[in-house]
């Protein structure tokens, strides 16, 4: 499947229906451990759903509060993360209750509950499969707004004239993007800026309101190398002193922000657009510059490296 | 005061030994509400104390779940932060049992436990003193740590030419840092970029291992403008797989990175000395750069349009 193919699989993915059967109330917390395009799950998870402490690691050690009150949930795609193995051990160890999200490998191989998903995409290009099961069984969606995510989507795949021309203007001046976000959506700015990491291969970062406006807004008026930055503001806020931040930063910094408008009504619609947005942004961006958006050598050679 | 002599009281905040009366097995979570320069000290402490889940929030409104279980603990260093203000008003209908930190405004005259702190600093400028009273309170250190501490701080004091050599050149070479921690200094990372931002008004990132190795390792290598980037890798990892990933890194991109040793022994030590060398070296980077580090005059700006 070409990288193309892989990115109109996502609105099938927000059909996808499997669940875990836990009931939130037997836990105080929850931990969900992932790394890069597994990772992000819990953290755009984490920022929809509030009704429990989630801790999300992207590291080789759980926090110190973790037992047998603690909801763990394992992502990784491959199943053999090393990160999140290590974490999965001390889980175990500290009499978690265990669940995972998997595609394969020795997270598969687990006597835990363990939901398995469609193999032989890019972890990144799975994000629906992997945050559907958390959606699924903690904050569910109707069937109504499933389907209307999934038309929306389609939409995206057949026209995004839009972001190529976005796309060619940022690979032409050699544009390094800083994505702004804002709540729900701080962790799409962060998966965006990953996926210009990883799909584009170039260097990008995120940021959001109000936080950005207490440190990294003094320098948007400029020292220097302001001119090879790009911003672009994801989403339209509903919060009256959000939209009004945005505008006044703008202004007296003089920083033309490109806005990237959500699309949808219902949070769940809106999220899904955004990210889809990205994944074409970055797609066509990696098209313009000619390289290869799925290779991730670098990638595996430090893995090899590392012996894992 | 000017902006070197407040640099310089650092040592002395280390000595700070405010306290609140809290038993931490009285409440389920905790959750720390603060922005910039007050909201880092959250972040930071979230890295330490893991005994309880530790939500930070940057923004207007607290999580669904915070309850009479949950101890808040909200930090401005004005006092008059306008979201750290919505949450404490929302931390209150909630139930919480609330505590603060500040110099004054708004927060000081509400009747919660209150621990006022020295005014006429700059917020970041005043991290010792934010932080110390969470320190003090769940995670004592010694007198004999402090002390050491103390005099490490006086140290860096008295001898940071070579952080001034590093600050002329990335001014001179105009470069955007980047700079790249690991637990348990992940935040320490994120606290010199704002310094960057803030004292020197350059654009400036960070990010993390192992994390950073699942995407952003991708255009270390580099499709374009990577060279006016300056890589700079914080403290010396405990865990060897991340001092590997650190090294196989730099290998396999072809990344220089600039390494800024930790100094001490204990974490406490080590945390104080890397912060106050992102201090030192963003000061001579503004001071190479002829900017004001004080100037916040666009955020006061920024402040007066929206009316609070």
């Amino acid at each position: 499947m070409d990288f193309l193919e892989e990115l109109k699989t996502l609105k099938e993915q927000v059909l996808f229906r499997e669940r875990f059967t836990i009931d939130p109330e037997k836990y105080d917390n929850i931990v969900i451990s992932g790394m890069g395009g597994s990772g992000i799950v819990g953290n755009i998870f984490s920022e929809l759903y509030t009704k429990k402490p989630v801790i999300v690691v992207s590291d080789y050690d759980i926090p110190e509060f973790a037992n047998d009150r603690t909801l763990f949930i394992g992502i990784s795609y491959s199943g053999n993360t090393e990160e999140t193995l290590s974490t999965l051990k001390q889980a175990e160890e500290a009499g978690c209750h265990i669940v995972g999200i998997t595609s394969g490998g020795k997270l598969s191989k687990t006597n835990h509950g363990i939901i398995k998903i469609p193999r032989g995409l890019q972890p990144r290009s799975s994000l629906g499969y992997m945050l559907m099961p958390l959606i699924n069984s903690l904050l569910p969606v109707s069937d109504e707004e499933r389907i209307s995510t999934s038309q929306l989507l389609a939409k995206i795949d057949s026209d995004n004239a839009q972001l190529k021309t976005l796309a060619e203007e940022i690979g032409r001046k050699q544009q390094i993007p800083v994505v702004l976000g804002f709540s729900p959506f701080k962790w799409v700015a962060y998966r965006w800026k990953t996926q210009f990491n990883e799909n584009s291969k170039i260097l990008a970062f995120s940021n959001f309101f109000p936080e950005l406006n207490h440190n990294e807004t003094m320098p948007y008026k400029g020292t220097y190398r302001k001119d090879i930055f790009r911003f672009i503001v994801i989403g339209n806020p509903d919060n009256e002193q959000i939209k009004k931040r945005i505008e006044i930063t703008g202004n007296i910094t003089g920083t033309g922000f490109t806005y990237l408008p959500d699309e949808g009504q219902s949070t769940f619609e809106k999220l899904f657009a955004l990210i889809h947005k990205g994944d074409y942004l970055t797609y066509h961006l990696a098209h313009y510059l000619n390289v290869d958006p799925t290779d991730v050598s670098l990638i595996e050679e430090l893995k090899r490296k590392l012996g894992s």
